[in-house]
């Protein structure tokens, strides 16, 4: 088993900014009678994941002073596969429910893995995994929380399908892509401030992502290759993307039930 | 011509919140000296859009203590095609600097017509009108700024083409995709606090973006009816997209040089 989630501070409990001490080694308390003063500052807990502070997500702009840095890094997207046929049968507050359902159950196995939600958009989200919380086997870490993920939605989504159309039903479950390397980290933007990830590592995830079945995470062949202890035994895929010339490898891996 | 960009407040000048007063009808001040004591609280302008303050990003779970709301509303989508391909064959300092053009160009033709952004993920973007900034004309305003778009990034777009290779160069540009109708406003997650809008309308105008050829408006038939005075002979185009079962007519919509 992989020991990163062992030695991962749980989501909520950190006293100090993980990010900022990982990344400057600066003690910036968000929780308990020192973060009071900071807060008046806004210097508060991060939504990306609750032991990361706000200046983590300014860190680059108003602590660095450059607008981007270089990193190594795990991406993971996931989303729901099958969302635009079920957002048309079924009422909107339900879809909403769903959405809620899906972002924070995979919140709960980014955040254990150390993790961040660096965006959400719809039934999608994209995480980053090494950055600004440092993780020394950051590939596993991913694919652990790409499992969790898989199992936590998993029991939820088929709730759901009872009341739904077997074609609906079929399509219906979430999707992971991975990969891991170098990437891009900055605001990318004058009008909105808040840290992503770009680069051609980030786009592989995206589209790796964009090919998973219901209920498949996809690695590319970088990613199985650092968690051996996760991906043995596991099938590959010969994938065509778009924008990419030569077909790509892809690690298909299906979280036991 | 249309008047909503006559009616709107430039980006940067209003002095009260323009989405609490055309929601709540609560003046919130975000420039000058009676914004002082709000900054403070922590109440600032948005990142979304200059004229909205950000009691309106929490303003459903704070103020109206409603998880969502339905509203009617205009959703843009716009990315850069071909950026996968691009991304392989530029460095990623030049990245960052097209991908953060991009983001300011669209900005500025969003803000200008009273739109809002709520997303950017890498190369893309989702933006809102008629939410929280009340539009009359809002599918108008909205092709309006798409043209705007258009315009703005393809001066950009062709100084970098002359540096690539021909096929490269030919995939490069950006897509819009644009519908309007009932979406569902609110968080949609309890681990993050920014809105969003979501439902099979903010899914088509996805699809239809994706399916825009570089330097292409896509806008759905319904849209099209909306906005007759900048839609009047472009062309129509039939859609097979993922998740839809009928094929969808999308009318096409290219800028003026």
């Amino acid at each position: 088993m992989p020991t990163h989630s062992m030695s991962g501070t749980a989501p909520g409990h950190a006293r100090i900014c993980r990010g900022c001490w990982d990344q400057m080694s600066v003690p910036i308390p968000i929780r308990g009678p020192l973060a009071v003063p900071f807060r008046v500052f806004g210097i508060t807990r991060s939504k990306m994941n609750p032991n990361i502070c706000t200046i983590c997500e300014r860190a680059f702009r108003r602590v660095k002073k450059r607008r981007h840095i270089s990193a190594t890094a795990t991406i993971l997207f996931a989303d729901i596969r099958g969302y635009t046929r079920l957002s048309d049968r079924i009422d909107a507050i339900e879809l909403s429910d769903i959405v809620s359902t899906f972002q924070d159950r995979c919140a709960q196995g980014i955040w254990a893995h150390d993790g961040i939600i660096n965006k959400q958009m719809g039934d999608g989200l994209m995480a980053i995994f090494n950055f600004p919380i440092k993780i020394e086997r950051h590939v596993e870490a991913a694919v652990t929380a790409a499992l969790d993920i898989q199992r936590h939605c998993k029991a939820a989504l088929a709730t759901l399908a009872g009341r739904l159309d077997e074609e609906t039903a079929k399509t219906l479950g979430v999707g992971v892509g991975i990969h891991s390397g170098p990437v891009e980290i900055g605001e990318f933007s004058t009008v909105r401030t808040d840290f992503t990830a770009i680069g051609s590592v980030v786009n592989l995830a995206a589209r790796l992502e964009a090919q998973a079945a219901p209920g498949e995470i996809l690695m590319s062949a970088e990613c199985a290759a650092q968690a051996p202890d996760l991906t043995t035994g596991t099938s590959t895929r010969l994938l065509s993307l778009k924008g990419i010339e030569q077909p790509v490898p892809a690690h298909v891996l299906v979280a036991a039930a």
